[in-house]
């Protein structure tokens, strides 16, 4: 499938585990036409670094991705992942948390970070010049936090605040409803925050726990895009690494990775959350796909031509032609092992039925007769040229590679990537369409209704 | 000011009314370091089009700004310029709204628009192969629009369900109530999308109205910024507007802009928004200074420092010393002949006595003390970097252009604006801390609370 010119380095491996190599290995990964020079270095402590070289950007984008998220917790430990990446910020040996801010913000950088349910990400981008200190300061304060019993207790607020915030946000609030009445009790199902009942009795102590055990440097992906020289980032990071907790013996044999439930999807569920909004805000889906499912190609074009911009299917049908809403899209989530395919809108509550009717009308009629020639042409054009758009900046060049390298074990070059969308055809899309459209739905409504209002 | 090499056309005119050149008028701007050529062309229907070349990129952002936005409409007419925005992507002459937005999107590329308080702006983010297409699709929908009744119906729907969104995010809701609060009846403090109130009986005719009255070549710039040559965008522009209402003979007089009622700021007003939310979302703020005003980049790096980061003074009193908020930062607004500047914090409602006597408290300190001069040098570090870091993508460039030439009438070089930030003294921000944060303050609070619990 590799284009002619593309190199590519072995998939599945990873090389930093006990018996991997005891000296740094760097490989050049591919050099494709749109981007830079991608290198990948793994250090003896198994920890990965990849960077791309752009010459014609100013700015740097550097990124320490940890393979740990809210997936990886038991059900009391909900919200620990989160919660950890909070109080990496507080402090480290050699810097406050004032220190950790002032001195990225006083070159004029940002600095911030993420918790997903798969992997955790901290993350800087700064002018290039300013990428030594960016490096140095952010390796400290992931490797090195303190953990003070005093930042706990200050950031447990802080937490309570974002999860209040997010219950005032009913368009957020009910995808969170969705994962629930989809995956139920498995950790997909939970929020990534974890929850009041969680975090306020979660102690230093689980936390600390949780820190030692999941960062651990075979499951840690550096990352840098941007004018950079990639020998130079990987002598500054082991500089920054040396005497930390990261720095470990690489015969040491890497913590285990706690083995994660089986994912069991619940069959066409309803969930509803009463609440006095403006709007309903509702989500209807169905199972997906798998992040490494061959299909995903097929999807992302199905996905476009259904409700992926203001061409499509939805949009026309709901807000173009009908004046029904004012959000309306569809969206596809991957996780390692399953996916989701949904629909979300926002419209008025008494118009809700008739959302919820032209939304399953159309969902049957494309499993049903398919997409059109034009509208497989257009989708792929979307994903095509939205993927091409979307790398121009340092930030997204930088978490295409920390994803490929943590998500995939791989970097699909631009070129590949682009030709497998070219290859999809429209049967692809249409099987997948009859098969995934078909399912059941689930349901989850935010809005001022009650709990019985859609049962039946 | 200007630094050596800097090229600068004339300020304050405007040269494409009756009277200006009857042929297009080109200049050579700026060639800044950082960036790319920028040209200006002058047509000889007064409409401006400005580009900045740059070769590195592959996407090319163009966007049509107008210079009209909600501070424009009479009160009954309020929401009128949003209600015209939503409406200019429903059908041309040439195009239905579904050929607008599949056009676009089938070659990947995005479009949108937006109203604020004193301009409007459609655009486009494409490849750059792609951009002779979306000038002719940009131009086409905003000179050519045919409002027709049926969509004005329908998009009618599509508005309202906008404003309840917006209602249904009590952190974006205070923002308005603060305008209110501080700017009462002017048209500053009123919603941009109108309300429920002024958009439910608003007919075509007005909205036909204000389109062709304030959509006229002198009010219009067109700008775009990437892999472009300057030549051929005013040739493809001119093209695209031939024989539509905005090819307009070059003799007629511009329609007179309608004189905006003066700006009286109301003093320390309190409005509070009785609502059932989770947190207490509040907005604490005095006057600022206009978007002219000299102290701006004084006021920019005194907002940095109090409010703007992770580091700021607002952010590890609050937040990270506390752990009251996750939210809380200060920002300035600033329009042609007045300004804000506030504080933002989203709280317990149980904690919000607590968070505004801290944020009042800070505010004190430094009208009577001033920042010291690290401090200073932080606020003047990030003012700097985040600008540069700010002009990496095509559509930030594309803005600039954009906003340079229709709110200043001019386009500040890069490393002139540099030079006027590090030309900032410990001295004029304190000098104007002394002055703006003495003022009494207004206040707006959206949370679990009765209207009168704040007065007194």
């Amino acid at each position: 499938m590799a284009p002619p010119g593309a190199v590519r380095h072995a998939t599945g491996s990873n090389p930093g585990r006990a018996g991997g190599p005891t000296r740094a290995v760097t490989r050049t990964l591919s050099d494709d036409p749109l981007g830079g020079t991608v290198r990948r270095t793994v250090l003896p402590s198994g920890l990965r670094v990849l960077t791309e070289a752009i010459p014609a950007m100013r700015s740097v984008s550097f990124g320490v991705w940890v393979s740990v998220g809210s997936r990886d917790e038991t059900g009391p430990q909900a919200g620990a992942a989160h919660f950890l990446e909070h109080l990496l910020f507080k402090g480290t040996h050699k810097r406050t948390a004032l220190e950790i801010s002032a001195e990225i913000e006083a070159v004029g950088g940002e600095t911030n970070a993420f918790t997903t349910k798969e992997y955790t990400c901290y993350y800087a981008r700064v002018l290039d010049e300013d990428l030594p200190l960016a490096i140095d300061v952010m390796c400290d304060a992931v490797a090195d936090s303190l953990l003070e019993p005093a930042d706990v207790e200050t950031e447990r607020g802080v937490i309570l605040e974002e999860i209040a915030m997010h219950d005032d946000e009913p368009g957020d609030e009910v995808h969170d409803l969705f994962a629930r009445a989809v995956y139920g009790d498995h950790p997909l199902g939970r929020l990534i925050s974890g929850t009041e009942e969680t975090v306020t009795p979660m102690t230093r102590r689980q936390i600390q726990s949780f820190y030692r055990r999941h960062y651990a440097p075979p499951r840690i992906v550096i990352a840098a895009a941007g004018n950079l020289d990639h020998a130079a980032v990987v002598k500054l990071v082991r500089q920054a690494l040396a005497g930390t907790p990261l720095d470990v013996d690489p015969a040491a044999p890497a913590p285990p990775r706690a083995a994660t439930p089986a994912v069991r999807l619940r069959p066409a569920t309803t969930l509803v959350e009463p609440k006095e909004t403006e709007q309903a805000h509702v989500i209807l889906g169905c199972p997906g796909i798998d992040r490494t499912d061959e299909r995903r190609f097929a999807l992302g074009v199905l996905n476009n031509v259904l409700g992926g911009g203001m061409s499509s299917r939805l949009f026309q049908e709901i807000r173009e032609r009908r004046g029904l809403a004012y959000s309306v899209y569809s969206y596809a989530s991957q996780y390692a092992d399953s996916g989701l395919f949904a629909v979300y809108a926002g419209c008025a509550p008494g118009k809700l039925d008739e959302v919820l009717d032209l939304t399953r009308a159309e969902l049957s009629r494309v499993a049903a007769d398919g997409l059109t020639e034009t509208e497989v042409a257009r989708g792929k054009g979307m994903s095509k040229g939205s993927f091409v758009l979307g790398l121009e900046d340092t930030g997204s060049r930088m978490s295409r590679l920390a994803k490929g390298e943590l998500l995939y074990g791989d970097l699909m070059p631009v070129d590949e990537l682009l030709a497998r969308v070219d290859a999809v055809t429209v049967d692809d899309v249409n099987t997948l369409a009859a098969e995934l459209l078909a399912q059941p739905t689930s349901l989850a409504v935010v809005g001022p209704f009650g709990e019985g209002d859609f049962s039946g």
